[in-house]
């Protein structure tokens, strides 16, 4: 090879080179972690009414029961398998979060390895690698093209996830470089997805796309379905129909020495991540005086915080996600503030919305997007003076690995309280143990 | 309604509301011809390897035996068969041809039309008013990012054709405007291809993807999976994430006045469009000297002619297809200029290569693309001066109906020597007065 590789090529080499001892172990950790909460996310959305209404229309064409539906007792063929639980995992927004990309990883790239987990033997080191190399190369040529790409209106998450589910499936079928080169073409080719989308069902449609065109593509590359050599930089490839000058170095340099997935933010809360501090301290206040009556409260905070949460008035659960008002209310009136504080009964609830109105918003630039004050005055004329300096869930604040859990928990209960999620903890954290993760997904089902 | 409705909402109340006695005699017989040139395609184009790798891989995931495809004694479900129609039918560059906008229109609706019918009665008016519907849907929306969004690398019959099926789907299953506009919305978040994947099999996953994702999206629509109010134009709609200045008006005016369809040309010659006033001169000297030995050809003709196709040395079939050496060689050493004379077979015929090197050419802006004037020197020392004014298939030199019918009986004979078209072409013929077209697809399947 005389030429410097191309950038495809690079990536393409890094993935079927990389081997699981190439991975420290804190990067192996992440992947487990990154499981966690997709597995928590998943089932909080597995029956949403857009996976129930795509279930209803591929069910009419689809052949085998060849891969599990994580939360329900259907199964499908793989590819739908695949497109079905990305769509539910990623329904709210309560994904695992790149946060320099704003790439949901997890949500694209599990599914399609979880569906191939069915079809073939894959150990569970085999999984936490494919999810790991997936991540890494969704997110690097999403990062040589953000945050531009994105704010077009592109929806990352979709356009780039479908590279990631192609690499991480092409590693669990053992693609050569050639092949790779191949899926990851197949990839490129097939990426779509709309940010007007978001808020309607239709957002379904790229995310899901994204896992079964990218583990479709795997599955074709290996079949010996060529493409072209260059797909990312090619004169009429990725980047140039995007129009975007790509930062291409960000793509390649450091491939195997930094991780991307180390990253990752995960949420505690399913809306605007600039909210979350200020959760933060009214859950602490309402712990600590759980039955105190409120008049006021007034919350200070970065300017991205009003210019983006500011919304004393909304009517639906999904408005409600970017609404302060409405999330302090709701954590203020319930002590919580999980799926069941975002949706249109809680909007609608009279004890929130008269706490809706007692919430007064203030922009100061001293304050970090993931900082927050809050000063409660309560009935009784006490000003209680909260205030976090890094959001919990944040990148310098991470939740912990006994937080994950209860996310998982949490989401399980609310699906199905007979449920016992224990044992699909105790697999996931045993992952690295195991020899076959087949049964992994049907751990998520209930019996 | 005050305000004046968005683009897609009026391309959707245009689709819903057009009837059959709103479309003039002209445009349902150019229909018919598309559907003659269609099937043709289609069967040139059944049998060849990225069909048979993509069907070898669907068929692992798909259920049913709903429909049936082109040219071949399997059936597979509606969505997989749509795909795989229209892959087959786009493998070979000889479909037809949107010139304006460089569309090849019908390879991604035809099939998801077809399909439908096989899943519910569908009149031969229907399917004719559905495809001439989701013919002008998708070449007004390319029409106003034309030539920009090809130039870029965008594959306009893939990122465009996705709508057409929608629409032409959308009107089969009888949506209304506003789950039509959901079904766009749902086409616009699945538009994908690029170009870099021309001259691979890579191709046929964004050709075939969009009219299995076309079909998709209205029968989503219809179960009332809905999405965003203006998905073309939104602020983070399909125009803006392409970055382009659309040319808006073109998408709407005259709708119902003027039919994007009488602007298809369809090609004699499975090649670039500009060899084809040169193929039209050197077969007709061929057809009147049948034995004459050749021993220079001076080609002469638009600067496009040379610029795009001026390669002497061509090593593989589908490179000849953009060489005016190879196409003038081939043509002279077997008086034809069909699928067989672009094969890697033919490019290495000691023949074609004697005569390859005998052929000049010469630039005139005299000439439009469409003209070419060719002196034929035989070994008598007579130079035969031969020119062509309108290459045949052009706009102003149509294929004649009879023509397209030879067409698709020369592909259909290439395809299976025993195979009648007969049926197939009268039932193209008479499809206006057809009240069921469901075994219209298996009058192309060989018994």
């Amino acid at each position: 090879m005389l030429d410097k590789p191309g950038v495809t090529e690079s990536l393409a080499r890094f993935v079927v080179a990389t081997r699981w001892e190439d991975i420290p172990s804190e990067v192996a950790h992440q992947a487990k972690r990154s499981l966690m909460n997709f597995f928590a996310v998943a089932l909080a959305g597995c029956r949403t009414s857009p996976v129930e209404m795509a279930l209803r229309s591929l069910a009419e064409f689809s052949g085998g029961k060849q891969a599990t539906l994580i939360g329900r007792r259907e199964c499908i063929d793989a590819l739908s398998a695949a497109f079905l639980n990305a769509a539910g995992a990623n329904v709210h927004d309560f994904c695992d979060t790149h946060l320099r990309t704003v790439i949901h990883p997890t949500a694209p790239v599990a599914p399609a390895l979880l569906a191939l987990a069915e079809l073939q033997r894959v150990s569970g080191r085999d999984l936490l690698l494919a999810l790991i190399l997936g991540n890494e190369v969704q997110a690097r040529i999403g990062l040589a093209i953000s945050p531009s790409h994105y704010g077009r209106g592109w929806h990352i998450t979709s356009t780039c996830g479908v590279f990631g589910a192609a690499a991480g499936s092409g590693k669990l079928v053992a693609l050569d470089e050639g092949q790779m080169v191949w899926a990851l073409g197949a990839a490129a080719t097939q990426s779509s997805g709309l940010c007007e989308c978001l808020g309607t069902p239709a957002k379904s449609l790229s995310v899901g796309g994204a896992a079964r065109n990218g583990l479709w593509s795997a599955l074709l590359a290996k079949q010996g379905f060529d493409g072209p050599g260059e797909p990312l930089t090619g004169v009429q490839g990725f980047y140039h129909a995007l129009n975007e000058t790509a930062d291409l170095p960000v793509v390649t340099n450091g491939l195997g020495e930094s991780w991307e997935i180390m990253a990752t933010s995960y949420k505690p809360y399913p809306c605007g991540f600039v909210i979350h501090p200020v959760l933060d301290c009214v859950l602490d206040f309402r712990r600590d005086h759980p039955n105190a009556e409120v008049t006021r409260v007034l919350v200070r905070g970065n300017p991205l915080l009003s210019m983006r949460t500011d919304r004393p008035d909304v009517s639906t659960g999904r408005e409600s996600q970017v609404s302060v008002q409405h999330a302090v209310a709701a954590a203020l009136a319930t002590g919580k503030a999980g799926l069941d504080q975002f949706t249109d009964a809680c909007v609608r609830d009279p004890a929130v919305l008269a706490l809706r109105g007692k919430v007064q918003i203030l922009r100061d630039n001293a304050f970090s997007t993931i900082a927050a004050a809050v000063d409660i005055t309560t009935a009784d004329g006490v000003v209680h003076k909260l205030s976090q300096a890094a959001a919990r869930g944040s990148d310098v604040n991470p939740l912990s690995d006994v937080n994950l859990e209860t996310k998982l928990k949490v989401a399980a209960a609310g699906w199905d309280r007979g449920y016992d999620a224990a044992p699909l903890i105790d697999a996931i954290g045993a992952l690295d143990k195991s020899a076959d993760v087949s049964r992994l997904a049907s751990l998520a089902v209930p019996h």
